[in-house]
């Protein structure tokens, strides 16, 4: 049966489909419990909220379902900027967006929440799945919860980054392919030197290393799984086919951009984050592609175009929110989690039946 | 029967499997009709070919073999550069190649041969298949050819490629995936903006435009040849896979650093032509990134490069040559272009025996 993997086994899932953890919204405790409810795994992502905000969250989550889920954190980075650098990106930004008649203010740090205050409610909360992204977890943290029986999952976006999971005894990896929505994983070289479509990225990690692959990028129906797991990925992680869940918390006019979106509307982007991330294409990140040179690391430009998201969000502008979103897009439905994991599992048994 | 698509039909080939037609050396007379008198179908990559050589070519292609083949070509684009940059340019690639000890002229048009020259040849040949890269073929071309019963092949690398293909009447199309080596054939658009991995694209075409579709990119081997033909590709096209053939034309150096060619060795660059295309990372490459800014167009910054390739070529320095290359270029095995078709083919079949 397709639906018996050794991640599937391991975690205690029915279906080997884990929804995404993106981390800005969308990942409500209502939208990972009905996932998980369903079968497949829901994950909460955390990178963006404090500590507090993510003992919250799962105790909802625990609330709403007793199946097993996920909680994504973003490994922290070094990152540096001047005042200068970050008046005169202030100003760009000010400038890029004056449809929105708000103010961008320098901003100043903490520019993310504490990482070690986050994995500290992880390690109470005992979640039973953990996935981390933009780097490898530190050692003792890894042990500690290894100890509690968490399951571990890593991203690689290349074969060089996979083997250092592995050699950490990460459990699984994301391979996330370059159809990937929202922000790249790389986290050794250039994330321009790290694109490789999902289907050569598992087959290089499935040659390569020993270790369970999770096939990401692109996959947003039972072709996709289909094919994903007959390359031998041991499930899939989904995260722009769940975006349009009722349950995602993502607002509507984004919803509305992901239904009528066409193959190429995507675009790979530092200007809302100073991270690379793949998105719908909108006014701002046309505007900014002139100060390509001048975006601060991550997480500072994140912070400093945070009150323009949020500002745009609440007035349903399209043109100055992040829209992250994968290259598959276009095939966008609106429904709940539940219908969506039935209609996956549903058209991958059909599929395979027409296959045989 | 695999063997048996509208491809393989129209050409009349007895397998659907492409030599990819790499421009700069690859395609010899003697692999491309070695390919075509094992079933595949040879192609001549003509671009930086004058006219009368391309005459020649064809002459020889058809001394040794008398099934089907193909020759491409590039269709040309506009370009500028002011003498100020191309000296500029000049300076940067000689201070970046001390180690060759040549030097580097400004070049002066003709940059690249006579499309038009080129095109009569074709005409003229009456080759059984043609196929372009970079643009669309003009209709004048188009209808002539068409009225000799040419086989015609564009490249595509985003669904709005290939519909405006299809609307030109072009009979097939490559879907060139992200991780295709050599030259990206995007034409609309940003060339960043249109990297899509092969099996996403591949889908993108055949579930929007009604036009056969041609699986290219990282395609080395009978998994790559069934997924592609799984997901409703008519035929295959492979290029780095036939690169170490003993009849390909590429210099042993460059064979020997594909045999030895890892996973991430490879990076879509413009510092060589102008025009982005991926191969394995060098020191060339490397050097060239600080003046990114400043690479001159197409075929300009080729014209500019070619004598320091050529001395590189000679004196067997991968620092310095264009080394085009796909992203399984880990794949690579040294062997005769039947050997490798018979292999592929042999595989394929047991291949689909698992399956089924």
């Amino acid at each position: 049966m397709w639906t018996t993997t050794a991640i599937t086994k391991k975690i205690g899932i029915k279906f080997p489909i884990i929804q995404a953890p993106m981390a800005g919204g969308a990942t409500t405790p209502e939208l990972v419990a009905a996932v998980s409810n369903a079968g497949g795994l829901g994950s909460l992502g955390a990178g963006y909220m404090a500590a507090q905000e993510i003992r919250t969250a799962i105790i909802r989550i625990r609330e709403l379902t007793d199946k097993p889920f996920s909680v994504n954190l973003f490994i922290p980075e070094k990152y540096h900027a001047t005042l200068t650098q970050i008046n005169q990106m202030c100003h760009w930004v000010e400038q890029s967006c004056p449809e929105l008649n708000t103010k961008i203010n320098p901003v100043i740090a903490p520019y993310a929440p504490e990482f070690d205050n986050q994995m500290s409610v992880i390690l109470e909360e005992k979640v039973p799945v953990f996935s981390f992204t933009f780097g490898i977890l530190n050692g003792n943290w890894i042990e500690k919860l290894k100890n509690k029986g968490v399951f571990l999952i890593g991203t690689a976006t290349t074969l060089t980054e996979a083997r250092l999971l592995l050699e950490h005894q990460i459990d699984a990896v994301v391979a996330q392919g370059s159809e990937s929505g929202g922000h790249r994983g790389t986290f050794i070289g250039k994330t321009e030197d790290a694109l490789f479509g999902v289907e050569t990225l598992v087959r290089h990690l499935l040659e390569n290393v020993k270790i369970p692959v999770i096939a990401a990028g692109g996959i947003m129906d039972a072709k996709g799984i289909v094919s994903a797991l007959a390359l031998g990925a041991e499930a899939v992680q989904m995260g722009t086919a769940f975006l349009n869940c009722h349950e995602s918390g993502i607002n509507s006019s984004y919803k509305d951009a992901l239904l009528s979106a066409m193959q190429d509307n995507t675009i790979l982007t530092r200007v809302f984050s100073g991270k690379m991330a793949r998105g719908l294409k909108n006014k701002f990140i046309e505007r900014m592609q002139h100060y390509q040179d001048d975006i601060l690391d991550y997480p500072i430009q994140n912070a400093l175009t945070r009150s323009m998201r949020k500002e745009a969000e609440k007035q349903g502008n399209v043109d100055f929110m992040s829209m992250w979103a994968g290259q598959s897009v276009y095939l966008s439905k609106a429904c709940s989690a539940a219908e969506l994991i039935k209609k996956l599992t549903n058209d991958v048994n059909v599929l395979l039946k027409k296959i045989k």
